[in-house]
């Protein structure tokens, strides 16, 4: 008998077709509940999952069969990870697939924020050409701080090469990555210098509201904050206090705290109706991973790693 | 006596003070209307425009002193060019002053357009959070036309070096301009490969309604036009039309025919109102090159090219 891959989330036919090739029986299901996957997690030996999956110990501990967990995309937070090291289950994710599509989001979020492009696309919309109101701010001779240097801190950096700035990167888990363009710096040294500060962590317990007022403080001068990474990296009530006070000068955002419109809570609709209305604030609705093209791009990822594990 | 200068625009404060350095007196007078610069030209030995003061023949006839004539910004349509060189007036745009605000505009709208930016936070602010309608398409592996390859071409060029694209540029007046990163190419090159095309051409008889319909109909994929010229380049109901029938995949433009939201006619009006609704369409009020640090530029860019004129 073959082994069984269970595919809980909308994947590209490519997937399906490699894992075939290796001679898995694939069952794709991108509409089945969690409950529904407690009921017969233990047939699978592989399971392909993307954000809305969550592989918990009450799912691992049913899963008896399970070698591997693969993740389209990146973000890890759905998983019990610890738990997985334990049970010796496989953890792949595949940053590679969107580091591209991340990264020019990242960048187009940011001279968007300077430039005034929704602000001023918006008005003309609404009959008003202003060109004073809309003079722009140039990224040009800018000190950009990236905190997390994995794939996607890194695929930013290397965009913003030829824009006249200077890079300072933190990673609290890497050492000597630093390079002719990019500065490895200390958090002081980036709170001290930086115009622009951009996330690029993971959601984890140390991450959670790393933006935070404290955080907000330390740097010496108003700044302008990216956060392309987890909406919960960011105090949503701390940034919107220093948005209104100027000590943040604007805010591109792909991701909130609850990105559940339909679930707010009466103060997150009083926050987010504060947020909305401010002309130097832009959020995208989670979309800077999700570029047409990162589902393929995934798949292939995935499929290289699946290979390359050690399998009896 | 010293020379006299006439200031007819805005300028930075160290324009007014460099040109006291080089014994001129300055009128600074940026609420001066046109007719009352005839009445004073004559007494001018240099004056300095943006883009709202008209250089024409009856001016220029009346201009018995006047050796040069400096524009802060690049695009010289409002100054009578060919007259001025038989006059002999020197004739100083500066173009590199804003030349990186103008580039980084470029990348902005074109990333906006490609990533669904403004739209995506549009629909948040009406309370919409749609993964699905905003997925992005990457710039990532894109060919992009460049036409005209003056300061602001090759410094939109300059930014895209690192978002692994093709670039293919085209300039009417300049040969071997090419390097490793950007090919010099043909139209037809342009029409055949290109996904995006990007115009950075001065406005002039040749230019004028350049982007019209067979210009459009002559590529062989449907593309994204970026217009951060002048708005006359475009023929707006040609570009209406083939945004509408898919020709033309998106459109971010930082200018229009008629910017004057007062003046416009009713055809005008109804083709605005028809592009204003498309989703793919991201519009910015001329504001491409009017960073807040470009009056500076422009003040030391034109101090050194007046510096360098040969005087008597």
């Amino acid at each position: 008998v073959k082994r069984k891959v269970l595919i809980t989330e909308t994947c590209d036919s490519s997937l399906i077709q490699g894992l075939q090739e290796m001679n898995y029986a694939c069952d794709y299901n991108p509409v089945i509940s969690g409950n529904e996957i407690l009921k017969i997690i233990h047939e699978y030996f592989g399971i392909v999952i993307a954000s809305k999956t969550k592989v918990d110990k009450e799912m691992l501990e049913k899963a008896i069969q399970l070698k591997w967990i693969a993740r389209m995309g990146s973000g890890m937070e759905n998983v019990d990870e610890i738990f997985c090291k334990e049970k010796k289950i496989i953890c792949l994710s595949s940053p590679e697939g969107n580091a591209d599509a991340v990264a020019e989001h990242a960048v187009g979020l940011l001279i968007g924020l300077l430039h005034n492009i929704p602000k001023g696309w918006q008005e003309i919309q609404q009959g008003k050409w202003s060109v004073e109101g809309n003079r722009t701010t140039e990224l040009n001779g800018m000190t950009v701080g990236i905190i997390g240097y994995g794939h996607n801190g890194s695929a930013f950096a290397k965009r913003l090469k030829n824009f006249n700035v200077t890079i300072l990167a933190n990673d609290k888990f890497k050492k000597n990555f630093g390079n002719e363009f990019v500065k490895e710096s200390s958090l002081d040294t980036i709170f001290e210098n930086a115009d622009v500060v951009s996330m690029h962590v993971p959601l984890t317990d140390l991450t959670y509201h790393f933006v935070n007022k404290d955080f907000i403080r330390s740097f010496h001068k108003n700044f302008y904050l990216l956060n392309i990474s987890r909406g919960k990296v960011v105090s949503t009530i701390d940034l919107l206090d220093d948005l209104q006070s100027g000590k943040i000068s604007g805010a591109g955002l792909d991701v909130l705290e609850n990105e559940h419109f339909e679930k707010l809570t009466p103060e997150e609709k009083n926050t987010y109706s504060e947020l909305f209305k401010l002309p130097n604030v832009i959020i995208t609705p989670h979309v800077a991973g999700k570029s047409k093209a990162s589902k393929r791009k995934f798949a292939e990822v995935l499929l290289e790693k699946i290979k390359r594990i050690d399998l009896p």
